[in-house]
């Protein structure tokens, strides 16, 4: 039911797409990799006209690498391929969005994202996603005293924590600070991440549902 | 509590980033614009040493027009500036990453972002950005039948909902399939938003708090 409301966007054909890109005096154009799960900009490299080709036949993605001219299919070597989720281009026609899913580390450090210099403060985008890290951390490698680490050992207790903090969120609303509703909300949140870690649904499974909903 | 775990990730001074910033032959440096809060992309444009600088100095994320040749505010005309949060580098120095708070629609067309055409299909990192938008949207101008309008409007009945579903996400993980478990968290995230939306609240001041709870 929610979000029901919301009216479809289409999607444009692929050949379409194609023909309306605008290539460089060098024949290529600039190609910005988001992670489709989580929004994370993971790279920046370029396309020429056979890399994107190849990229919508093959639903892999590739570039023309500049250094060593020629095709690149990203991942070639560590085995971390893109797997292609969509392909957005911007107004002017002069660059291109892929949504992937990627294998593994996108950048050659082992680093997530190749954008790992400079100002890491986490961004409210970042918090899910970065949210749903620490709990695979915690679930895979526990360790002692953590709050997390118990939770996801006893789904009864994790049961019980979601309704309690949605009683205290609601409390919250009724009668406390904004401060207080954020917190309160994050409690919600959080435990909620954590009780559905104990059956293996990530967050992700709930945003695909919501997504859906809205088709 | 929850994610207080994990450890910092420190900044770089912007003096070593900028020192570290790779131009090409003509002097400029790709930059990707990401929404701050909604982790969207919004555009790609260059920067050169000068725009770096201003946006650096200024706070207000400046660019080289190419076609015009000259220093480009983004915003100036339109006044939808985009405020820099945080500047990331990518590993080999030659792409540049602005996190950024737009003070409206990015895109000339009047679109959120220029990355509008080809494939729109919803990424999951899209649902709880798209979820605040619709919730917004039926709050102003509310339509006849919406549930989230009377939702809205009725404060008791979020709460109320807001604790049956989470009764029911527990009932799900502890009985049922795991596509069960998916819809019921979804059932929670949508009602948490209204819920929040009630007091006026927004889901990203949530997400900030588990944010500040990693520092």
């Amino acid at each position: 039911m929610a979000g029901s409301e919301e009216t479809v966007e289409r999607a444009q054909p692929s050949a379409d797409l194609v023909s309306s890109v605008v290539f460089d005096e060098r024949g290529l154009v600039p190609c910005v990799v988001q992670d489709w799960a989580s929004g994370e900009v993971l790279m920046l490299a370029y396309m020429n006209r056979e890399a994107l080709a190849r990229t919508l036949t093959t639903g892999v993605v590739h570039f023309w690498s500049r250094s060593r001219e020629r095709l690149w299919k990203k991942g070639e070597t560590s085995g971390n391929v893109l797997q292609l989720r969509a392909l957005r281009l911007d107004c002017d026609g002069d660059a291109l969005l892929a949504l992937v899913e990627p294998a593994g580390p996108v950048c050659h450090t082992g680093e997530r994202s190749c954008f790992h210099r400079g100002d890491r403060s986490c961004a409210p985008h970042e918090a899910l996603p970065n949210l749903a890290r620490v709990i695979a951390e915690r679930g895979a490698r526990p360790t002692p005293g953590s709050y997390t680490a118990q939770l996801l050992a006893d789904q009864r207790r994790a049961r019980a924590k979601v309704l309690e903090e949605s009683q205290e969120v609601g409390r919250a609303v009724a009668d406390e600070s904004d401060e207080r509703v954020a917190e309160e909300a994050a409690d919600v949140l959080y435990h909620l991440a954590v009780l559905m870690a104990t059956r293996g649904v990530p967050l992700r499974a709930a945003l695909e549902v919501l997504n859906a909903r809205r088709r």
